[in-house]
């Protein structure tokens, strides 16, 4: 039997409360058959996170480069090139980006990389979350070669 | 002029990336004009984190208790006792709490708390977020006596 309420009861109160951001993170983890690729792939779940990547249209490029003095700093200072282009001019998003150099080798490693993709646009792209910061926290960079993979986590600040 | 692009620069690369979901919490920030009002506003924030609230109608109610030695620890198990009727049977959730006793004096506090709502149902109700647990973490309790008002602060795992 259905309990019954008074019409008091059923009355709600008016809201007097709100939510208010406080830290979130979210852990990015891609893969490829190749470092290079893994890191290609990794670059491109940032901006999915951003927007739906099938919203975006390649209608332009732009290239970065990135350097490290070990793979962790490498992968950081990429990810953050790469969030660089969509934060300023020309505001990026990327549904591609392509390597063209990878050197990883030697006392100081580096990456020249073509970032395909077109201005955000509010109304056109998705609002996905805004990515605030690339951390080193808990990165792992690690081969599997049995599996002949190599395999990306890294922690964005959302 | 806008950039042209060949074929294989216009071809996107199969996704091998995914998202794990790390950390995050939220600061519920409830007020009223009296300690009960807040309490009860922010019961009905957790709620509304949780679902859309207009979806929920009230259909069913149940009765919880809380006690603590201190306004936080009454304010932590309150919340803690709400979330309780959400997770397990009869999976409640609630558009409105009503504090029918609310005794913030002497060595033991103590609240009795009817509960309405509905239970929770996919489908009927759209998923909010899960809220994991309640915490102490930066709670704070404010009276702001200019305002004649009572504010809480929680943060919330999510």
């Amino acid at each position: 039997m259905a309990e019954e309420f008074t019409e008091d009861e059923l009355t709600l109160p008016p809201c007097k409360y709100e939510y208010l951001d406080h830290t979130a993170d979210v852990q990015l983890h891609a893969w490829g058959d190749s470092l290079k690729e893994a890191f290609q792939q990794c670059g491109i779940a940032m901006f999915g996170y951003m927007t739906e990547l099938d919203s975006v249209e390649i209608k332009q490029s732009s290239e970065i480069e990135a350097i490290g003095h070990d793979l962790e700093s490498l992968l950081f200072h990429f990810l953050d090139e790469l969030l660089f282009l969509f934060s300023c001019e020309p505001f990026l998003i990327c549904s591609k980006v392509t390597i063209t150099e990878f050197v990883t080798e030697g006392e100081e490693m580096r990456i020249k990389c073509k970032c395909y993709g077109e201005e955000f646009r509010i109304g056109k792209h998705p609002q996905g979350t805004e990515v605030k910061a690339i951390t080193y926290s808990a990165m792992q960079i690690v081969n599997i070669p049995e599996k002949n993979t190599f395999e990306l986590f890294v922690i964005i600040d959302i």
